[in-house]
Order: C-alpha cells, then structure tokens, then sequence
C-alpha cells in the first residue's frame, strides 16, 4: 500500500511498512511486529522526539562502553531492520563487537539476520556458532558466544526483553538497555536505561563518542554519578505532562 | 514457539501468537500486527482492566445501538482475528448489520475476513459487493454498501483509523469508537469513544443490552448526557495516575 504524505503519522506508517517487507523477507519475526507496535505507543507519548533525559543516558551509555574491556552490542531481528548502518558505525568507533540473539530463533533466522549486518557494512558478526549458554534463561536466547556476550563486561541491549535483561545483569554485567517503555521490566533492571526510539537513540550516541573518548574526567563523572531510576522518574514526567496538554 | 506460563506477560504474548497465525493465514495485516501493538501499550497503561469511564461509554454506546435505525458494526481484520464470536453476539442481540471493512483490502483478504465471520456464525455479512463509496477518504476503505454503513445511521468502529472515523461523522453518522488510545484523532472525533480493549468491551456492551432494552428512560438519558471529550479527559489522568504509582 502506498501511504500518503498527507498522513499525520506518516514517518510511522512508513517504517511500519518498511518493517512488514522485512517479515516477509524473513528477517523480522512475527510477533517482533507487534512489539514494534508497543514501541510506537510510547514513542507517541513522548512526543517522538528524544528528551534531555534520554539524551543524559546516552551519553551515560557511551562512556560505560568506553570504559569496558569488552562491549558487547546485541542485535535481534527488530534492531537489525531499524537501524543496521548505525549499529556499524557505533561498534566502529567505540570499538564493540556485534552478536546477534534472536527470541525466535531458528538456524535460517539467524544466517539471515547476520548476513543482513554483514551485508550493512558489519565486518564480524557473532552469533552463528554459540558455544555458551547465558543462565537463568529459558527458550534459545540462552545461547550466545564465549567471544562475545558471554565474556561481556558491558552488553547494549536495544529493544529487549526482560527476562534476557535480568539473566545478563544476573551474571554480572552491566546492561545499557533502549527501551521506550520507562516502566518495563528491562527499563527497571537496567544499569542505564535510554528512553528514546532506537533510530534516534544510535546516532544520538554516534555523535557524543569522540567527546568522551578524550574527555576521561567527563566519562568518570557521567559513570559514577547517573542515577538511572531518578532518569526513568523524569521520563514518567514527561509523558504525563503531554498526555494532560491536550 | 510455547510462551511459558509464568511469563508476567502471558496472556498478552498468547495473544501475539494467535494474531502472528492469523496473519500467516492472511485474515490479519502485516501492519495491523504492528497497531495491535500499539493498543497493548495503551493496555498496559490502563492496567489491563475495563475502568469505569470505559464501562459507562460502553453503556452508552449500546444506548446508541438500540435507538438507532440501521446500526452497523464495521469489522476489519483484527476484530474478526480477535472477537468474531462476540461481535456476532452483539449484531444479533441489538440486532445491528455487520459489515467489513478492511484497511489493506484485497479480493481475496475480504473473502477470507467474511468467510471468518460467517464461519463464526454470522449469518449475513456485509462488504464482498460494495455498491457505494464513502466521501473524504482515500483508499479502497472508502468502498461501502447501501444496506450497512452507506445508509447507517450509528456505526460501531472497534479499532479504527482516524480517516475513516472522521470520513464518517463528515457522512452525518453517530460514530462509536472503540479505541486504546485517548488521544487518537479516533477518540477525539467519536461520539462516544470505548477506552477500553475490544475483547473486554463487546462482552461489557453484550452485558448491558437487555437492561437498556427495557429502559427506554435510562436508555434516552445516557445518550443525551454524555460528555465524550470529559470522559476521555478521565481516562487520560486514570493512565497518568498508573503511571506515577511506580
């Protein structure tokens, strides 16, 4: 179906669309379109732009990435669609590896969603061959690599679940997690929790790297000073304060 | 893939499922897996009960319902994947004319939808053969017929695009909205809009018809009283106050 510009949710309806081509194409899941959804609500809510909040926990997020030994960024099928090209250029230049772990997981699935990175500009992608098990957790997203998320100090999670969420911090590392839903399970477990639209999130912490990297007082204060429930409080603010403007 | 039952989401995730199979079966759009995200947001802002602002417009709409001269429930592919029994229920009771109307429309969706429904038992659906277009609205959901929404005087529209809600109150109809979202151009437009989810708020309506039936009085008050904007108002600090408990 060919949207109208005219739409007053347009840029929505677009990637819904964008998102729907890429179910058929098999990279996004089923009900990973659904969870889109859930997303776009809260998006809504917030006015679809990124808020001074989120913009404090991204660049919290970027300086734990610098700071770690080894980061991790995780990949599932939704973020894969979303925002490939920008998850390339993050693990570039921080630098932080890429693995992709799928909630429905299948053999295709998987070469698919890591050919789709690699096809982005990825040049290694972790994921095909897990050769560890995360613990606490059930269903294939147990599975992941020794080279990668398993080894992790520090795991980004755009667009997670909770259950994986808990099962990473439980085995003690520190999660930066992208989440639009400032009351979710993995938004309330997280050690920095971005309360911003992945497409906008990513480049929002593309563009704070450089800074950070010289800057090793400013990423010592960001790390050591965030308070992510006082974060995720403001954020509530905010969404209750647009929802009553009207 | 099994969801386990002691996800804190279950019934949610059971229903993702279902739709994720409806849609294989293409009675369900791609892109209306991604609204019925949308509205599990809402949902879960709500608490996932039916409030009493819901209850009553729910009342009120079955008011509307029974004074009017040709109701029409508009059924597109997500109520016929959701509640075909209970929208059944609803059209034979009030007795109202069902009629789909699909957003993505194709030959062979309006078949299976229809064919949905009747397998469903309803004994007559509208929509196959449309015989007349609706003004002010672009696509192929403009295609109507003369017996239902054509010639409607009050129309029930569980989950609707703004366009179209609005397409229909510019016709001169009593438009009742079904909808999660108290700040959609749906809700906003509607003559009485149903904060509530659709398969929580057709058994409600089911509920209230034969007492409504009998009192003509109450049945005249309710529709006369209504304050759809305060009631929508209601709703919206109902979802901030959730919001704030945490």
């Amino acid at each position: 179906m060919v949207v109208s510009k005219d739409h007053p949710r347009y840029r929505s309806l677009v990637i819904r669309e964008l998102l729907a081509e890429l179910n058929k194409a098999g990279l996004v899941s089923t009900t990973g379109l659904i969870a889109h959804g859930r997303g776009e609500a809260f998006d809504y809510l917030l006015g679809e732009t990124t808020n001074p909040n989120a913009l404090k926990a991204e660049s919290v997020a970027v300086a734990y990435l610098l700071e770690a030994k080894n980061p991790v960024i995780s990949v599932n099928g939704n973020v894969a669609a979303l925002c490939p090209r920008e998850i390339v250029s993050l693990s570039e230049i921080i630098p932080a590896k890429i693995e992709v772990n799928l909630f429905h997981r299948t053999e295709e699935r998987m070469e698919r969603v890591c050919a789709h990175m690699e096809a982005m500009g990825a040049k290694k992608v972790l994921g095909r061959n897990p050769d560890a098990k995360l613990d606490g957790i059930a269903s294939d997203r147990s599975l992941c690599t020794r080279e990668g998320i398993f080894t992790a100090d520090v795991v980004l999670v755009p667009l997670e679940d909770g259950d994986r969420a808990e099962a990473l911090l439980h085995a003690g590392k520190i999660v930066l997690a992208i989440d639009l839903n400032p009351l979710s399970r993995t938004s309330k477990a997280a050690t920095v929790t971005i309360i911003d639209e992945v497409t906008r999130a990513i480049p929002n912490m593309i563009d704070s790297v450089d800074g950070l990297k010289i800057d090793l007082i400013k990423r010592k204060s960001l790390v050591s000073t965030f308070d992510n429930k006082a974060n995720l409080k403001k954020s509530v603010q905010m969404i209750c304060e647009r929802l009553q403007k009207d």
